[in-house]
Parts: C-alpha cells; sequence; structure tokens
C-alpha cells in the first residue's frame, strides 16, 4: 500500500512540556512506523504552548507553535488532539471543543478524567468521536486497556496499585535504609523524584485520582475522586515501616478498588504488605498494578509509573488506535458504565489493622487488649507480645472486619488505662483475610 | 438500551475439554454482564466435540452439541466462531472455512499460529473477518493486546518471556529444594502441572510456538515456529542450578525475542537470570512477559499462563471485542507484518556465557583458559577460581559475542589438555553486557 497517496491524519497537540515534547519529538522520529501502523500518515500541524519563546526539551518548527490552543482545536483540518496540558481548565474546555468540532481525543490528564469523566465520556458519545487515555494512570503501564478489553470477559473482584511513583520511592528508601519521611523524602527532591511541592503526591491525591479511573474500568460504574478515601504518607514513620519489616512485610500506598456484594470501596493509604506478595517487590519510583478477578485469578503489570517518554509511549498507543478508527470511521467501545453500582463509605470498607502497643507490663493486661477487639466484633489473628524495661510492646493484627469497627476499636485501645501509647496503626492488604 | 430486542451475537465453540467448557460455563453465567458489554445478547448456538457422550466439567444442553464441527463453522446464522480444539488439523481447516463462512474467530490455538499464522491472517483479511488470539501466548494474561495496541507508538527492543508454566515448576523446585531435572518432573507430574508425556513443554516447544508469536507482534513482522532456535530444559542438571545460584542467579526457561540492526533472533532455552530481575520472582507455574521498549522502558506482565478459567478469561475478553467489532460491521487492526525483517540464525545471535570447569590445579591454567576465550574473541567478564583436592573449579562468565563464538570458545576448551571436563555451559540473560 502506498500510503503517501492516503489522506494524512492530522494531529494537534495541547501542552508541550515534558511529556508533549515527547510526544512531539516521537511523532516526528517514529513518522514511517506510526504511517505503517496506521495506515496512513500522521502528520503534526500544531502545538499550543503558554509562551511561543519558552525554553523545549525539542525543536518544534515555529510554524506549528501557537498560543492559540482553542483556535488550534477548533480547525476544520483537525482530526485528533492530543491534551497533554493536565489540570482541569484549560483542559476540559479544550477537550469538549476538540470533540464538538469533531476530533478524537487522546489525554493523560487524570485529574479532570477522575473530577469529570463522564462530561467527557457523554461528549466523545454524542460527537462519535474517540477519548482514549491510558497514559492517565501508570505511565507507560497498558493497564487501562487490558481492564476495559482484555477482561472484558471476565469479573474483576480487585485492583490493588502502586499507581505514584514519589511514594514509592519514598517508601522504598525508608524501608532499605531505615529513614524517616521527611528524609526520604529530601532524597527524593534531590533526585527529582518529588516536587518541590510534593503535595499532590505524598496526600494520595495524585493516587487517588488514577483509584477513581481504575475502579470505574474495572467495575463497569462511576468513580469519581471525591469518592475515593484517601490518606497519604505524611504520617508513616520509621517505626511503622520497622514494625512491618518484623512482620514480614513492607509498607506501600496502595490505590485499593474493591467489589464486595454488588458495591465497590475505592480507597488510597499506606498498608503493609506482605514481602512474598508480588507488589511488594515493586522497588524505587517504579508502578505495577495487581488485578484479581474471577476466571484470570491474580494479574499483574509493572513497569515505570511516569516520564515523559514512558508517558508518550502510552498516548502514540492510544494515538495510533483512535488514528486507525478514524480512518476506518469508526470509533472504539466508549464508557461502560452499565452496572452503576453503590460506592461504599469508608467505615464500611472491610480491611484488617496492625496496632501497635505501649502497654504497662503487668499480668491481665493482654486480656483488656483482647476484650476491647472483641467489644468491637473484630476478631484478632496474631497477637506478639515483647516485655521490655518496665513496660511491654504489644503488636496485634486483626482479621478482616469493617473499618468502622476496626477505627473503634483503637479509639477504645486509647482510653484503656494499661495503655500507655498506640504507637502505631496501619492497614494490612494482600494476605489471608 | 433496551439489548433484548437486540439481534444476539451468535457464538458456535469448538472443542469443549478444559478451555472450552469454561467458555461454554462462563457464557452462560456471565451473560448478562457480556451483553451489557457488547450492547447485544451473546448467544451459544452450538459447540462441536468429538464424542457427545464423553464425561465434561460443564453440562451442555443437549441440543447445542454436535460432532459436525464443520457444519456448525458452515452455518449462515453463526456470528463468531471460538477454536480451542488445538493442534493443527481440523482446526486449520475450521478456522478457514468460518473466515470463508462469514464468520469472525478467538482462537487459543498457539502451535496452529505459530506454524501458519500468515494463511490465517490472509484469509480473515480476505473474509474482512476478525482473528484474535489473546489467549495462546501466556494464557489470561494481557500480552498480545498490549503489544499490538499499546505499544503500537513505541519501538519495542526485546521480549523476555517466561510463558510455559510446566517448565518454570520444575525449575523453580529444582531452584528450591535441589532436585534434579527428573525428580522435579515427577513432581511436577503428580501435582498435575506436567502432562504424562511432557516433550511438548521440556523440549520447549510449547515455549517456541509462543516466542514465535510474542516476536511477530513485537517487531511487525513474520515469524514462525520454524525461525526459532529452541533448547528445552531436560539437560539442566542440579549442578547448574547450584552453579546460578552461586552467582546470585536462577535459572529459567526463557523465550526471547530481540531486535538488532533491524533483525530479528528469537529462541528459547535455559539461561541464568540475576535474582534482581522481576522475571527471577516469577515461581510455580506462574508466567511472565518482560517487554523492553525504547520509550516505555521496562514492563512486566504477570500472571497464570494456563488453565481452563484463566485461558477462558481470555478468549472471553477477544469475544467482547470481536462482537462489539461485529455489531459495529467493523473489525480490528489485523497482521501487522509491514516491517519484513530478517530472522537472524542462533550461531549470530549475541548472547553470553556462564562456564564452569574443572582443570588441573596448576599454574597457568587460567592463562590457557583466557587465551581460548581471547583467540575467538570472547572477552571474560568474570572469573571465580576455586581449589579443590587434586583440580581446581573455574567459574567464567563472558561478556556479551555471538553465540558462534561462544560456542566455538566452549569446543575450545574441552580440547585443552588442562581441562579434564567443562561441567556446565548456560546462556546468561537479563544483565548488563
Amino acid at each position: 500500500m502506498d500510503l503517501t497517496d492516503q489522506r494524512p491524519l492530522r494531529v494537534a497537540v495541547l501542552g508541550c512540556g515534558s511529556v508533549g515534547s515527547q510526544v512531539v519529538r516521537l511523532l516526528d522520529e517514529q513518522s514511517r512506523d506510526l504511517a505503517a501502523r496506521v495506515g496512513a500518515p500522521v502528520e503534526l500541524v500544531g502545538v499550543a504552548v503558554r509562551r511561543l519563546d519558552a525554553p523545549r526539551e525539542v525543536e518544534v518548527p515555529a510554524g506549528l507553535l501557537t498560543t492559540d490552543a482553542e483556535g488550534l482545536v477548533a480547525r476544520d483540518d483537525v482530526d485528533l488532539v492530543v491534551e497533554v496540558i493536565g489540570g482541569i481548565e484549560p483542559a476540559r474546555g479544550l477537550i469538549l471543543s476538540a470533540l464538538e468540532h469533531g476530533a478524537s481525543v487522546v489525554t493523560a490528564n487524570k485529574a479532570l478524567l477522575a473530577e469529570d469523566g463522564p462530561t467527557l465520556f457523554e461528549a466523545a458519545a454524542k460527537a462519535g468521536r474517540d477519548l482514549y487515555y491510558e497514559a492517565a494512570v501508570a505511565g507507560a503501564i497498558p493497564i487501562l486497556r487490558p481492564l476495559r478489553e482484555s477482561l472484558a470477559g471476565d469479573t474483576v473482584t480487585r485492583v490493588l496499585g502502586i499507581v505514584n511513583g514519589t511514594t514509592n520511592f519514598i517508601l522504598d528508601k525508608m524501608d532499605s535504609s531505615g529513614a524517616g519521611f521527611t528524609e526520604a523524602l529530601e532524597e527524593a527532591q534531590q533526585l527529582g523524584y518529588a516536587e518541590a511541592d510534593p503535595t499532590a503526591d505524598v496526600e494520595g491525591f495524585d493516587a487517588a485520582a488514577k483509584a477513581a479511573i481504575l475502579a470505574s474500568l474495572a467495575f463497569h460504574t462511576r468513580v469519581t475522586a471525591a469518592d475515593v478515601h484517601r490518606e497519604g504518607i505524611t504520617e508513616v514513620t520509621a517505626a511503622d515501616v520497622q514494625s512491618a519489616r518484623d512482620m514480614d512485610a513492607v509498607v506501600k500506598l496502595l490505590a485499593i478498588c474493591e467489589l464486595k456484594d454488588g458495591a465497590v470501596a475505592v480507597r488510597v493509604h499506606p498498608a503493609m504488605i506482605p514481602r512474598s506478595h508480588p507488589l511488594a517487590s515493586v522497588r524505587e519510583a517504579y508502578n505495577a498494578v495487581f488485578v484479581e478477578s474471577v476466571s484470570a485469578g491474580q494479574l499483574m503489570f509493572y513497569g515505570p509509573g511516569a516520564g515523559g517518554a514512558p508517558t508518550a509511549s502510552a498516548v502514540l498507543g492510544d494515538l495510533v488506535t483512535v488514528a486507525r478508527n478514524a480512518l476506518a470511521g469508526k470509533t472504539g467501545a466508549g464508557e461502560s458504565a452499565y452496572a452503576d453500582r453503590v460506592v461504599l463509605p469508608m467505615g464500611e470498607t472491610v480491611t484488617r489493622y496492625h496496632v501497635a502497643i505501649d502497654v504497662d507490663d503487668k499480668a491481665g493486661v493482654l486480656a483488656q487488649v483482647a476484650l476491647a477487639f472483641s467489644e468491637h466484633g473484630v476478631s484478632i489473628q496474631t497477637v506478639h507480645q515483647e516485655g521490655r524495661d518496665d513496660d511491654a510492646q504489644l503488636v496485634v493484627v486483626s482479621h478482616a472486619a469493617t473499618d468502622a469497627q476496626l477505627a473503634a476499636t483503637v479509639e477504645h485501645l486509647r482510653e484503656l488505662d494499661i495503655v500507655r501509647e498506640v504507637t502505631s496503626v496501619m492497614r494490612v492488604e494482600g494476605g489471608d483475610e
């Protein structure tokens, strides 16, 4: 097939930062392969930026740069728009405008999808265009397409994801060196793994947006960031990490999406997982998503979760699919939200707790602690007691119970006279219940 | 949308063994979800079997069973054919007939695809129908779709796969218990991980078929089973496994697909990989595929590589996609073989060797051994020498060289007077060159 005779697919890129510049570079460098894989040449017709003279990682032909993003997406001759600006506005308005003007859209914008995905999906459906967003979760790791398509004949019951590289780097440092949170954060900042203002990462906002997207796809329902219970890692101490080590576990910030009796629970928080769990070996800034389904069993997807080139790889993968669709005058599968499930509040979510307590070293202490657990209907899986100079430490791991029961148990423990301090409370995931 | 008004998609299943019976069960149990995800009801209209009265894991309504597979695929009202018979014939004839009669096909048949894939792809293209085969490689693990679609905007440079569960189980046992091959094979057979005749698994035929399929997709070229250099694990000794342990490595049967200067090399053989490599932690009968690409970097896909339900999950994922396509009157992306690459013979493939040698314990031995390597242009990365009672053991790990250079070096070593025995030769993968 002589592709030079084909009408080219015309692409506009919004944003030319670390991801956008790699997309622009690859569109140029890979143009021959892209044309062969799409079935027509792919032509870059414009790159919208805030400032024409900003320094960039890639050389963009001057004629292609524009500060008029709205004008670019409204052009009649644009078939595909790649949105890599990020944030809510102007990204949302531009995507909606692009769809209205007949372009399909590829975006990496997790925050926007988690906040207002349904608006975008409905606009895409109404326009008869594609909206693809593989790059929004876990960078280069193909996880959305497997959930949307490969597992479409299966029932996903749980997704456990390490979907934020910054926090995984910090927790991995704390585990390997015994460092505290602040020290590990500083190292991450020095190495470029954490931003000067690390809030979005360390407070779990980034992971929560991704959890909402994962849960929506896994369970065929609408989940937004507001539905996600979120706790960051700023309270994780070196003692917590050591306590995990003592039980052959490791602390990870997990995005957890679960299906329970037809309802979904979606949460982001630090948790201890056994070192034998496949997620435990995800080191440094890598990401991984662990999926449990009824028929397929346990699957894991692992790779770099961020970075310009990896994220651009995911964007271009979507771009090839969307371009093929556009060429054939069709679209891929749209939003699948038919199951319309209830989202459980955190209190009703079932989990397990690891609790470390400093107690008086005297007879009857264990009985009082055990009673506190049983009064709240929580059964204990293991207790480890260690005498020290003038006190003792109890480490209790519970069986599964609702978060409300477990939280009430911890409050109860704090009020006991024989309890000097509750030194560590952390959820436990990835093991037997 | 009221799906009951939609004309149903009609499915015929060929074969009702461990995979087929699970497909039949899930089509029934998941019918509501499948209809919602496809956009129309999915109706099972026939199941072709060899014997009507054979015992089965699932109850098939008697009216659906038939021994006339050819008649079933030729029916006018069949939209989709699922082929899970396996083997070359009659599977090939039935798939070709199904396509000719206007049905799209989902198959798990790795042997057929690796031997004669192009014939099937051409028939599908000519008929304007889909041919999907995610279940043919690594069971439930979504790997073909990520290669075909998610990475379509990237350049895959290497695929390292543990794609045969039986051999991974055996090698894992040998590693964890020190058992020899025969003993580990017997345990695998007792536990149902190996068949009574284990040839296809332990001699690497199964993995070679999957390697051909992976290489074709990864590199956009045609690779058949005949192009794959194949060595099984029957010669792997407890001493080899111990030798790997000594260098903090583990022996795995790897399917290796590489792109080098535009040509491809595809091979299956046991190899030592460092324990720090993500593939090293793939235990028991699990599978995993490690993918290296220019932009995405390193990705890994992990999960159960076999079994009725996991394989059926992959089949049904394809079925949902193919059914959606059929409903929309379109097809997905077909074969992508535009790159048309040369397949290198094994001798030109670049790899590294681990060689253990019993030598006379006297001065000048190391010099003679080093000379043998350098005469064949192979440079040495590490040498470990250990004196024993009346001889010494040398363990040499080479830098990267062609397999022909390395094989010639080993032949040369065997001819040296000071060499008593070459006790272990194994390739080394997954590390720095």
